[in-house]
């Protein structure tokens, strides 16, 4: 019998992960530079934690499960609440700010397609203990940073403010739960059950008109504020932050569109909020997600206003794939070393291990006759080839052959840790 | 309310996390140098394939559940398994050998104390399609290589051969099931269990005796070998490929003790296995385990022979600590931003930007004093601070302070890129 992965999962092979390795190395740096800090957190939550502030989307595909005591668990979904909660438990002391970053794996149990997999990747920071504006640019600014030195070029960046539909919807004193469940609706753009719900909330007409109108604003800067101002008429505090916020990231020459009707899936996002598209991926183009949000109080801690965003790291492997991104990566075996008779093949693995030293060097271990070993190495691209032969070693010589150019040379065992040299 | 972690887990916070990743990009190094290329599978597999082959240590203690579609999954307790997996439905038709090698999470519940938690890390490789004893020497010389880059000393290296034991079951009509069931008792060291079961099976008198007398055969090599020899007189081929293992070792000089008596916790071992110690790790001080196993038949595959180990990583973590082993990590922070006035943060953000691509560079973005932001430089242990102040910016400069020494000078901004010459 045969076994299956399990379905919405996947496997790596070789060449792929060493692009994602690639990728996630370019990440981690990037956030590194920034003064991001990483931290990692348990594959699994108690189910509670998960189930707190998550939004009724993610809940409904939630792997939970009852451990050998009957603690409800579930596969973190995604990674923002367990940093809070490490945060909480561990940091809430330190000097402000707080700058982490994280990658792993989450779990959705969602309808397996293309960009969307049941265990998947993220990559993210969370700036911890700063709500002034200029601090979500920087963040905005990282992520757009991060895809640059990928090498990614066709991307779109759109920001938005949740904060304003929440402050709205607060004045008509609609509960926070029911503002979830409002966003919720906006996020998936179900305007007519959103109307609905808006009639049932019986908050005033004017209020109901003034917030579907507001998540009509998107495109060009300059319009959408000015639209946004005449909409909000005396309750012009409710821009500021986006305009000092549009002020920062004009003047660091960000280019980006601005949209008030972003909502994000998530219930714990509170001010700014900004998507990140990669269009070419159709239905699943969105590569990166984050935003303010005050989620510490909720979970126990002290109040702090946090901002961060993650990578759906598959889809921005996927975008880089579909841009044809170069990822030349150099990291295969350089040299093999052949002995030309099995009583030779200890030896042989005692010379690959000094050549190991300064190059990615395998042993033959399949006693294969010369002929073959040799042919091996070409299919498998490996460029130089060390035989070893009786007659040469009681010379204390091997034979380095280049397998491009058939050229072969003599070399001292004593110059075998400089071979570079010899190449 | 405050959310706990779950129990048995833990949380890595930025100081452990850097220690880990940089023992983990060594051990990625190191496979690699050796030809052997990464991997991943997915975090749960189906629990067939997991109980297919574990042993019954490990199925006891697995966190299994149904997913939504009432599938039978579990949380990997080990990666050999998923890994011959992958190797059975997409690289089988490839060129021997292959080289492959991992990096993830396991889970086990388990009573957790020092050095045993219930997500826990393994790295580890898996030589496919080669039986040769050199082949086996050579994945046991890896593990060592590993162990002394990482600059841990104090480590013992133990190997056995479990082969002798199955092929003296396997003659006395020993079914595999139970020679299962003879292991686990040798494993877990339980002698008196192992008596009464190896009586219940009805094996000969003669071949139990020779059985338990093997079991207790460790310590120094060629002892080891001619007392084994003697016990098994007319059935010398049953030590040929641990004296030709025992000859390779020795070319390689490796140190290391003969123990018969090892078994390891999974029942897919067939032949050489071996453990590494550290010592002062106490009651858990096994680090590595690895061995021959033929796997890929019973999972539905074509039989190969192949060869492993796996790192106990978090254990690794613990011996590197116990051994006061320096990291000698330098990616903190280099240098702080600060602006002199609000109104110039924006311009302290670009500013940081460009610094950023030679050094890790943070801007201050709490609106802190001056005086303010500079005992926290001190506080976090950041060497240098530039200061933005108007009548500076007016005439295109900044100011660089050296926290140790005090001095300050004026860079120009066109320096900004090149401030490592100003250092």
């Amino acid at each position: 019998m045969q076994f299956t992965r399990p379905r919405g999962t996947r496997d790596f092979l070789p060449e792929e992960m060493a692009r994602r390795r690639y990728t996630e190395k370019v990440m981690r740096e990037t956030f590194e530079s920034d003064g991001y800090r990483e931290i990692q957190t348990p594959v699994f939550e108690s189910l509670e934690l998960i189930t707190a502030k998550s939004g009724e989307d993610i809940v409904k595909h939630l792997y939970d499960f009852k451990d050998k005591s009957q603690r409800s668990l579930a596969l973190r979904p995604e990674l923002t609440l367990p940093v809070m909660r490490l945060y909480i438990s561990e940091l809430q002391r330190k000097a402000k700010p707080i700058k982490l970053y994280y990658f792993g794996n989450c779990f959705r149990y969602e309808e397996p397609q293309a960009g969307r997999y049941r265990e998947f990747w993220q990559a993210g920071v969370e700036l911890i203990g700063t709500r002034y504006p200029e601090a979500e640019a920087e963040v905005i600014a990282l992520a757009v940073e991060v895809l640059k030195k990928l090498g990614l070029k066709d991307f779109e960046l759109h920001i938005g403010n949740i904060g304003i539909l929440r402050k709205i919807l607060q004045e008509s004193g609609v509960a926070e739960k029911e503002q979830g469940r409002v966003l919720h609706l906006v996020d998936k753009r179900e305007r007519e059950e959103l109307e609905n719900f808006l009639n049932e909330l019986k908050i005033s007409k004017e209020n109901k008109q003034v917030l579907l109108k507001i998540l009509n604003l998107a495109g060009d800067k300059k319009e959408v504020i000015s639209r946004a101002r005449k909409l909000l008429k005396g309750r012009a505090t409710l821009l500021k932050e986006l305009e000092k916020l549009e002020a920062t990231l004009r003047f660091l020459d960000l280019k980006y569109s601005l949209n008030l009707g972003i909502a994000r899936g998530l219930d714990y996002y509170s001010g700014m909020v900004f998507e990140i598209y990669a269009n070419k991926l159709g239905a699943q183009r969105q590569i990166c997600g984050g935003g303010a949000y005050s989620l510490s109080g909720t979970l126990g801690g002290e109040e702090t206003a946090t901002c961060g965003f993650a990578f759906g790291f598959d889809r921005v492997m996927l975008a880089l794939g579909v841009e044809k991104v170069d990822f030349n990566l150099g990291n295969k075996t350089q040299i093999l070393v052949v002995p030309v008779s099995e009583g030779l093949l200890d030896e042989a693995i005692k010379i690959s291990s000094i050549i190991r030293k300064s190059f990615s060097c395998e042993v033959d271990l399949m006693r294969r006759k010369l002929g073959k070993a040799l042919a091996y190495a070409n299919s498998e691209g490996i460029p130089f080839v060390v035989i070893l032969g009786d007659e040469e070693l009681a010379k204390d010589s091997v034979t380095l052959r280049n397998m491009k150019t058939g050229e072969q040379k003599e070399i001292k065992l004593n110059e075998l840790e400089k071979i570079g040299e010899k190449i």
